[in-house]
């Protein structure tokens, strides 16, 4: 292990890199170390290589855990500026490792990085070594709330788990940490007992005083501007925090509250350290920005070629670092449809545009475009005849003008007429340009105009993108297409695999591109990456007897095909003994972290295999070995949670949510399960239970969210609720309680099942309803793509479960919001009533998409809208309207309650006196009312058949009488009359948007 | 400066050393590091190499200082055990750093290292590269209290230092520190910043309270049993109150308390790290032990070889590593005396024996040795004769018995007396021993038994010493005479110099080893080196018309001659500027430091220029060079200290004095100074004083000290005194009081000069007065060769002032030890009056010594003792009682007195009835009596002349007169006239042993 922390010194500092030393107090992190955090500030160039042992008291393990130490290893890199390959700078890293990089397959998997307590974020990616994260790999955006100019590079090496895979050793204290020594010789007693204090031993009451006294330090050292020692404390914080919180002594009101100074501290750090390397004037000097302050180091554009004489396909390329595969998707979309609009805007013709992707590039085909674009006559107007021309008939100075700007001839202008006037006017010719050089500027403006979801920067001085842009390739038949952006010029030149022993490559011609591109490996079209990986998948599961069910897994199957340029399928397996585990956690743990498929037998049993996607040609039998190795050791993991869990009794974990922050403001998840618990209880009374089912939910809910406290839900978030079942019915639980509990997280997706046990219908819509609330009190309502807390899948599942859970009928979202709403008062937080009617509003929005969803033409909807506070009966609403949509009876019907809205003004009495509706029009209507009664709270369709025969009398009493009467007395019971009969209608339905939808 | 930590990096790990990370704790030293302080305890084997940032916040200077920062950088290694050629493989790492150990002079120049504080000392070298200190070496032989088995050696690199020295760069700053990129650069901003942290802004109350809650962390993990953690908090406590310390807040009291608590703990985490160990079962194996665990492994003794015909030489070389020059002097003394001594309790006839030595070898060298033994008759007692035989004169049991074990036959014995007894008896011939098998033997005895002042132990499983014995070479003429020591056996091969081409080299035989050794460069006669070293440097001197007065010189010319095997003297130059600053700042750092010759002109006046000794052969330009530098530096420090210094008032030096602490019990400095002022006063009352003086002696005594506070004296301790005055006559003082304060400090050693003026003495003898009593009030006594007060220095400078200072005869050694008392009392200090005695006898002890070593007759000196306690006069009773020491009258006095004093009892009253003395001699006697009077209190030559008449009244009286009348009243008249004669005589003479030494 120490010759691989010299390889990698060597390496790194052979590029250019300063060694320094790791910092001489506790960090978390190699980012913590000055040389990092503070450095990346700023406009002064650094490149630095160390090894940072990184303290993690939480991961304090008594060196059992074969993968977690308190202490372990990085190797921490930092390249400022962006030196514009540092994929290729990092892969030679590998290979100085002793890494045969083409054997093995090695990925950049999406992962970005925040870090709110520094103020910091990044994009970038976690590398896969056969599956194995092996380093973190950022481009690091901001620090101290300080957008960073130049961006960093920031490589960050495991190097435990790095040299665990080397050495193919299964537990770190097996690694031959130098010739004959084992790390758990050199090392175990440290790990151990350094655990036993983070764990059990350190004086929490000692450390709090620490924790005051060090962020006393730090501010006193930010008033002397001293950011340096000022940093120095801050990390001790951070450390006796870290300390605290493994000990278990850290409440939600302490964590909120040493966040916000530790983040104070590091901003008002990071602002200093800028402001003092300012005023020393920038030691190490400055970055020099590429392309912006030095014109001669700028990338020239080559001259336009000779014009084309023939149509000719097109051919561009936008090379990039690695996308998120669902930015592949989304990019390919836009870059669709930005290059069909751009060329709709132009006159050049051509064929039909063809746009595909990889993880690496977007590739634009354009068939059989026109080597010019033709030319185009256009009238210019010119002043109006009349100030043309003088009493003479002599042109005018303004003529005169207007003709010399457009280049014309007097004698070439005529007259034309615009809205009656007479003006002069001129035709000009718009000469076509050459397709070279439209294309030269609309595809340069597609790349300047692409954006993804969370963009950043790299070395490019204007870019911004979800990865760094790195090359571009553009060609018109076998001509380039000359393309300038920023700092990028096209050329004839692609990229391959970095491995291929050729990585960048000519192409001939646009002519069969993608046929070049499968040339080198690369499957450019994502269908056909797609159904290779499914083909694959199913024969590699088929020669162990099973099946990959590529539909229930269409989501991942996408991923993996934006994840790999060239799909190579590897069928892996593991011990059978940890099928013992519960089904879920070996597939959350597949699909999360590894993205494998599952195979299964016919009968849909899991079997002890998997299929791994990797990335070109590879040795097949290493990858295996090394994908194998990762799962063994990631379900050892979750063997030993699986072991600790299964010891710890249900109320610890209930107790230990008191640790669990929600929300800074809103309390602990232990006070949120308070209140589920109780919000659960209301919605209860007015649902029918089963003594069964109300005891059940009773249980479940005194138990809500307590698997939140378990290791294996800490490690895999995205098993809550399994393991609430797993473990609850393991302790004694009743089934029913342990579906329950199961039940109240779902639905976790839009396609995910929804509750079918009462009680875990009830306890999911709690769960929700307190979500909503809570969050709407805050103002913490999505905006755009932000939705960090799931508000809108909250919305739908409470949507969703109301409409399909007819025992629920009774509950209201209103209700529910409500309920919701009273309880977060009593624990004393603020909840405006205007919260209470935004969140409502959002759930119906989401109801009402969920309808346009599935195609109810949008009248309709906004129809039943006044309903769907019981979204249920607004379904029933809805479709008592559509089968009545067509019948001439219903349409009539609704014209006449709308003719009679519109005439009723709003607020009048659905009363009259009959006595004084003396005409016949009038004493039909009254019978006709009298004979449909009060019909408001019954259902739209018993009301509508009830109803159909009002259309006639209305119609007759509108047809023959005068609403508006002279008589108050006549005139107010006339409309009362017709009020009436509006009062009598359901108030589910908006009669107005029926009305429309039906015309 | 990156390349070079890598470089060590890689050949040490090459070497199979562990590398570890610097620790993530701020500590003073890579030592501090667990990986050195707790890794070298115990049995278990451990090689590791670390790079340590070192934080020592005394040494902040804000980036300013050339040579000091509060973090620099040490590279550390251990080796444990120690490999038996640690040298060999520490010089090996120079030339992998690049350095041309051929070219330059490299050295191992004794320095021995303790820390109290960690209960831990070794014995090794600094390293010096031309001069320059760039590696401490020690062989590590305590840790926490625990005696180290096996030793571990410990390689600390100066790293800064080195790559200034390989840069040619004059400012840490300017050190290159990566391609491009400063030192300064690089780190200066934090230099700065951490400086002002520890020198001006951390907040002191802060730091006292982590000390305490981590002192009470580190406990609590002792309670717990987890060394790791409780040695991370004694390292977070040693850092705090090392900033504290740098912060100038601490208190004298504060520090024994702080230094006894961290003692404390380290000796329990040291001790508990053991148990530990142990309880693992000690994972890392244990280190085998040479020649003991493992016979197989055991050197063999070669067989004897054939005897030796005729006589020859002998050649006994013992290799060692650097002894210190001190030891190379006693150890040639020693192991001629052994040699002799053992030889002449053999029957091997010899020549000479000759004993010369360096550095590295001691070598024996005896003449003409015969080849055997002659073999010697023996004559053996047996039983008695009558029980040698039966009644028939036949051989008894006994006999036959003794015969038997004797080798002999009845008929062979004979008959002996034996005190009027008759024995049977046998003569036994002693065959005489082959002179190899003589020399075998003794020679292993003179090895085994060497010692040294202070000894230690290494990879050698028996033996100790001053430093580790590496080869024996033993030859009778050109036969290997086979010596085993423990693990070390003879062979016919020397080692030479280290950078020679053949480190090793065989000695064909004893004859003529000198001019062998000579001719590979080596002079192994002291005499002969020293003599090259003066006749060097006084040549060197005249080239630029100087001289080296190598007479004053003589101690470190001693200690040149023996820090070399092969002197090679170089004139170096330094900037005249220098010459501004006071010379005995330019000496001591040339002396002290370097071990520079200064070069004087003619008249005295210091001139620019050295003389370095190198040792062999080395390129003189570049070590000269080298040296100079290295002068130069430390004249900028001391440039830099000296400008500070004159900055400061010297009423804030003596604030400052409160800072510093004198003895843990006794207080600060500050309070030592006042004991010292108002005991001079005191002792002044006695002393005749002229205004001026009496003037100055009350200003300098207010002033005592204050120089112990400048930034000079802190680090040049042996200018106390000399700066004092400097800075004091520079601040307005008078002459008188710089001459005061500079002479309070004399004399510094038992050569230096004793102070001149009368202030200057009576501050001089309260120094010592306050020295002594406080010391001895502790019970602090020097033992053996561990004087760390310097007590006996200090007494014997009482008695020389005492002895040399006329104006001082009224004051007494009692007087002054009695004043120094009261002082240490009224501070709270308790005193036993045991105490008090104890100091005057160790005084007047010096005292007689002093006299013993000026060859006065051991009798005289006890003569004078009882006077010792003004040894002015004691010395003129001496010169007094010498001078007539040939007078047959003064020998019949000195009778006569001493005849009374045999039969006076001790208690006699001296009184006497005359009336009842009637006899003639009675009454001549008591008419001289009267004549004489009582002369107790004069001198004593006053009293022997007037009492010479006393002689024949007194031996009349003893014949005549029975002394012990029967009468009562005429005994006890008798008795009281001759005990008058006592009473009456000085009492500074004891004249039993006055009689002694004139008998």
């Amino acid at each position: 292990m120490q010759d691989a922390l010299l390889a990698l010194t060597k390496y790194w500092t052979d590029r250019g890199c300063l060694m320094v030393q790791p910092f001489n107090t506790e960090v978390g992190a190699g980012t913590m170390n000055p040389a990092t955090i503070l450095r990346v500030l700023g406009p002064e160039p650094w490149h630095v290589a160390y090894v940072e042992p990184s303290v993690r008291p939480d991961d304090a393990r008594y060196g059992e855990n074969p993968n977690r130490l308190q202490t372990h290893t990085q190797f921490q890199v930092i390249l400022k500026p962006d030196p514009g390959d540092p994929q290729e700078i990092y892969l030679a890293s590998l290979e100085a490792l002793g890494i045969d990089i083409h054997a093995h397959d090695i990925r950049f998997v999406e992962d970005n990085w925040a870090s709110p307590a520094l103020g910091a974020w990044g994009l970038g990616w976690e590398v896969w070594l056969d599956g194995l994260e092996i380093t973190q790999f950022t481009y690091f955006q901001q620090a101290g709330g300080q957008t960073l100019d130049p961006v960093s590079v920031e490589i960050t090496y495991g190097i435990e788990r790095i040299i665990m895979a080397l050495q193919g050793v299964s537990h770190f204290k097996d690694i031959e940490y130098a010739p004959g020594i084992s790390y758990g010789e050199a090392f175990g007693q440290a790990e151990y007992e350094m655990s036993r204090y983070y764990l059990d031993d350190a004086d929490i009451e000692a450390n709090r005083r620490l924790f005051d006294v060090y962020a006393a330090e730090a501010e006193r050292m930010i008033a002397e501007r001293l950011p340096v020692p000022a940093h120095v404390y801050v990390l001790k914080c951070s450390h006796t925090f870290n300390v605290l919180d493994a000990r278990g002594a850290i409440s939600t009101t302490e964590r909120a509250k040493a966040f916000a100074r530790m983040r104070g501290l590091a901003r008002e750090v990071s602002s200093l350290w800028t402001a003092r390397r300012e005023e020393l004037g920038h030691p190490l000097g400055l970055v020099p920005r590429a392309g912006l302050d030095d014109d001669d180091a700028e990338p020239l554009l080559p001259n336009l070629p000779a014009e084309m004489t023939a149509a000719a396909p097109l051919l561009f390329e936008i090379g990039t670092e690695e996308m998120p595969p669902h930015e592949v998707t989304n990019t390919v979309a836009a870059v669709r449809d930005a290059v069909a609009t751009k060329l709709g805007a132009t006159r050049l013709g051509h064929g039909s545009v063809d746009v595909v992707g990889t993880p690496r590039r977007i590739v634009v085909q354009v068939d059989a475009v026109e080597p010019r674009e033709p030319d185009a006559d256009r009238t210019v107007r010119g002043p109006r005849v009349e100030a043309a021309y003088d009493a003479d008939g002599n042109p005018t100075k303004a003529l005169l003008g207007f003709a010399r700007g457009q280049g014309a001839d007097v004698s070439e202008l005529s007259t034309a007429d615009f809205g009656g006037n007479q003006h002069v006017v001129v035709r000009v010719v718009d000469a076509g340009r050459g397709a070279v050089e439209v294309l030269s500027g609309l595809l340069a403006e597609v790349v300047t105009e692409l954006r993804s979801e969370k963009n950043m920067r790299w070395s490019d001085p204007a870019l911004s993108f979800t990865r760094p842009i790195r090359w571009l390739t553009a060609l018109l038949g076998d001509t380039v297409v000359p393309v300038r952006v920023s700092a990028l010029v096209s050329g004839r030149t692609t990229r391959v695999h970095r491995t291929a022993p050729e990585p960048v490559v000519t192409v001939p011609s646009a002519a069969g591109y993608l046929e070049f591109l499968a040339g080198h490996g690369i499957v450019a079209d994502p269908a056909v990456r797609r159904a290779a990986v499914v083909s694959a998948a199913s024969e590699l599961a088929a020669t162990v007897g099973g099946v990959v069910d590529t539909d229930a897994e269409a989501g991942l199957v996408d991923e993996i095909t934006n994840l790999v340029e060239e799909p190579n399928a590897l069928l892996g397996g593991f011990d059978t003994r940890y099928l013992e585990l519960p089904e879920q956690i070996l597939t959350t743990v597949m699909r999360k972290h590894q993205r494998y498929l599952p195979v299964r037998s016919a009968d849909g049993a899991l079997l002890p295999h998997f299929v791994a996607v990797a990335n070109g040609s590879v040795e097949a039998d290493l990858v295996r070995a090394g994908n194998e190795g990762v799962l063994r050791a990631r379900y050892e993991d979750a063997a030993f949670f699986w072991r600790a869990d299964l010891e710890v009794p249900l109320e610890q974990f209930k107790a230990g949510l008191t640790k669990l922050t929600f929300e800074e403001k809103l309390g602990s998840v232990a006070e949120r399960a308070a209140r589920i618990e109780t919000i659960a209880a209301d919605l209860a009374k007015g649902v029918e239970l089963s003594t069964d089912d109300a005891a059940a939910l009773e249980r479940a809910a005194a138990l809500a969210k307590f698997d939140l406290s378990s290791q294996m839900v800490v490690e895999l978030s995205s098993l809550a609720g399994v393991m609430a079942r797993e473990y609850a019915v393991r302790a004694g639980e009743t089934p029913a309680v342990g579906q329950a509990l199961f039940e109240m997280e779902l639905p976790r997706s839009t396609a995910d099942a929804l509750p079918v046990s009462v009680p875990g219908a009830v306890l999911a819509l709690a769960d929700r309803f307190d979500l909503l609330m809570a969050m709407f009190a805050l103002g913490a309502k999505p905006t755009g793509s932000s939705d960090p807390f799931g508000l809108r899948r909250a919305a739908l599942g409470v949507v969703r479960i109301l409409r399909e859970t007819p025992a629920l009928s009774g509950v209201t979202v209103d209700g529910g919001l409500a309920v919701a709403a009273d309880r977060l008062r009593a624990q004393g937080i603020e909840v405006a009533d205007s919260a209470v009617t935004a969140a409502r509003e959002f759930v119906v929005a989401r109801f009402a998409q969920q309808l346009r969803d599935e195609e109810v033409p949008a009248d309709f909807v906004t129809a039943v809208l006044p309903g769907a506070d019981a979204p249920g009966q607004a379904v029933a609403t809805l479709a008592a309207l559509r089968s009545r949509a067509g019948d001439e009876w219903f349409r009539a019907l609704v014209a006449a309650l709308q003719r009679i809205n519109r005439i009723v003004p709003a607020g009048t009495a659905a009363a009259y006196d009959a006595a004084v509706l003396t005409e016949p029009a009038e004493q039909r209507l009254v019978e006709a009312v009298a004979a449909l009664g009060d019909r408001s709270g019954r259902p739209v369709g018993e009301f509508a058949d009830a109803a159909a025969a009002l259309a006639d009398p209305v119609n007759a009493f509108f047809d023959d009488i005068l609403v508006m009467a002279e008589d108050p007395a006549v005139r107010s019971s006339r409309l009362g009359l017709l009020a009436t009969i509006g009062a009598h209608s359901p108030r589910t339905v908006d009669w107005a948007a029926l009305d429309t939808a039906l015309g």
